[in-house]
């Protein structure tokens, strides 16, 4: 399904998006579900998970600022997603940068059943074994094909792989897409993966077609990039326009302008 | 005591207000503190609530992303709170989404005094035990007269009720006020409602009259918004507006344009 | 070593740093850390706190919002960093405000070698045991010389002070250093100081000589929010202009702008 349809479907139909997410991204998570039409409920108790994920229609996993509590709670509510036959994204935020990260990565794709798989590229290869050198979250270093490795993990772990970069990708083991919209500018500041991650939640919910709304996440935030991108001077500016930019995506534009192949 | 009076009061006496507040608001409340003229302390250790609530002039408790230990260090702020005098505002953000989120807004408007419940008609209502459907914490479905669940929940908890909507409503179960001042973007960030309940603890911090404190929050930030909103093209842009709208609030010109009845 | 020089060094190497901070300010000290051209990571798990430092090239650890947890963590952190030779830098927030965080920052000074110690002149105060009228984490009643105060503190615990201001100073104990740039608008929003202890840490990893990283940091931070408050109307386009201004710092001017003595 288009690009388009499914973000007419997100303002449509508000589909409510339960979040469990980092510290440093609430907010902006949160907010960018709201400019995208959709709405976020953000709760990590153990104690409540399962009652605010069983409402939802799309369940968020981001292991951005974990501890030992909140994977409990990713497991608790990933599970029940799974029983309610809600979809789930997992944003594996830093796998591979700390044994935590990447033992509560492997244990939440094993014990839950992902439907996308939002990252970038450093992760995407800590996650197919590829070894790398790892800078941080937000960048590394990259002598491996994202396509391959992106390919890879989809079918390892049996989910659409949707893999961030300078060009997108987008692989359900099978089929292959690239998405080359984007900015530079969407590296300058923080949370822009996550943003992403949470898009996808929104699409994933009003679609029966994972890989469609993975694809359609990647030209909508990049589109929205671009457009923020046009009038800002520095990050802090860009930050702001971002928001501006998803809540003014076009459906009836969207796919024309998508970079997409 | 009119609301351009209460706003001068705080541009002069500055009072430090003890937020313990959700993760994905803490910095918007606390620069939402800062731009109406207070200062802001954010803290939640059980071991060291009950020192910063001694020190402050009021008391906010927002349980947007509880856990079992914040609880705990709501309870222990709460009853300081009122051993020393000092003013309390409750956020019961989502209640009615979870058992854990009723039961501790519950138990809080039970061992606490809380002096204003600030919320939305959706979590009025579900204190009130009116039936409803939910839909996240940010919009629900209204089969319901607010007039009359303000009114019935600041009866039943001997409360100023405070509930927030296209009209906001303050009732202290006798006396009820209809704030008529906002606009339509404030609904399109996450954490407006947030944001009303910190600037009701400025507010209520320099005011012996909690219904007064409570009505001048509304005006406040309504007027607030309509001021971001005349130049926002969209919700990023608003968000930013909102901050510079609320430090160039009028003390001399609130009153005139309240839209009370 | 000139501002200017470490400045360009931090574009040209992006060193990781190694956040562990609070919570109101995390999206902005990472954002802030990106702009100047560093790259963040923000982890507070004990499980994973060692492997992030080790890999990090400096570490800051900010008490604005402890927890039990939290100070384990930081303190895993911090040995980790000393048997690596990674600098530290801290941000005693609040200090003064609650026997924990007095009792923390005590702590950590004395169980972790800290390269910068980064506050305002009340939290200076406290810890050098000057008796004060403590007012919220952002403002407080001074009745001291704050050259005097920064140098007993760098004394006594062996550390650069860095102690924020309309003026700011450093000292090592011995050289004491005045900074004049800033600007009356950094102190209208929160996380300005937490901004501040994050670009020294920026800093600290490009250079052998702390005192220099200290003073380019305030000097850095002071010239943004002399840029950003120009065409600021207001606390939430400032906030913007920051991050816009911290990216288009120039070196090559950095030095000529700064007000030092």
């Amino acid at each position: 399904m288009a690009a388009g349809e499914l973000l007419q479907r997100v303002r449509d139909q508000r589909p409510l998006i339960h979040h469990i997410t980092n510290y440093v991204v609430m907010n902006e998570t949160a907010n960018a579900t709201l400019a995208f039409g959709a709405l976020p409920v953000m709760a990590h108790a153990r104690e409540e998970v399962a009652d605010m994920t069983k409402s939802a229609r799309a369940l968020v996993l981001n292991i951005g600022t974990l501890s030992a509590e909140w994977v409990d709670a990713m497991l608790i509510a990933g599970v029940t997603a799974n029983r309610y036959g809600i979809p789930v994204v997992l944003d594996p935020v830093g796998v591979g940068a700390s044994r935590f990260r990447t033992e509560t990565a492997r244990r939440i794709l094993s014990e839950v059943k992902v439907a996308v798989l939002s990252c970038n590229a450093g992760e995407c290869a800590s996650l197919s074994g590829v070894t790398e050198s790892m800078k941080g979250v937000d960048a590394r270093d990259m002598d491996y094909d994202v396509t391959d490795i992106t390919r890879s993990v989809a079918r390892t772990f049996g989910v659409i792989a949707s893999v961030s970069g300078a060009i997108d990708h987008v692989s359900d083991g099978e089929r292959d897409a690239a998405i080359a919209n984007g900015h530079p500018m969407l590296a300058t500041i923080t949370g822009t993966g996550c943003i992403s991650s949470a898009i996808t939640a929104c699409l994933l919910s009003v679609s029966d077609h994972p890989f469609d709304a993975a694809v359609a996440a990647r030209i909508a935030v990049g589109v929205a990039g671009e457009d923020a991108a046009a009038t800002a001077p520095g990050p802090g500016t860009f930050h702001v326009n971002l928001y501006d930019s998803l809540a003014a995506l076009n459906p009836s534009t969207l796919d024309q302008r998508a970079k997409l192949s």
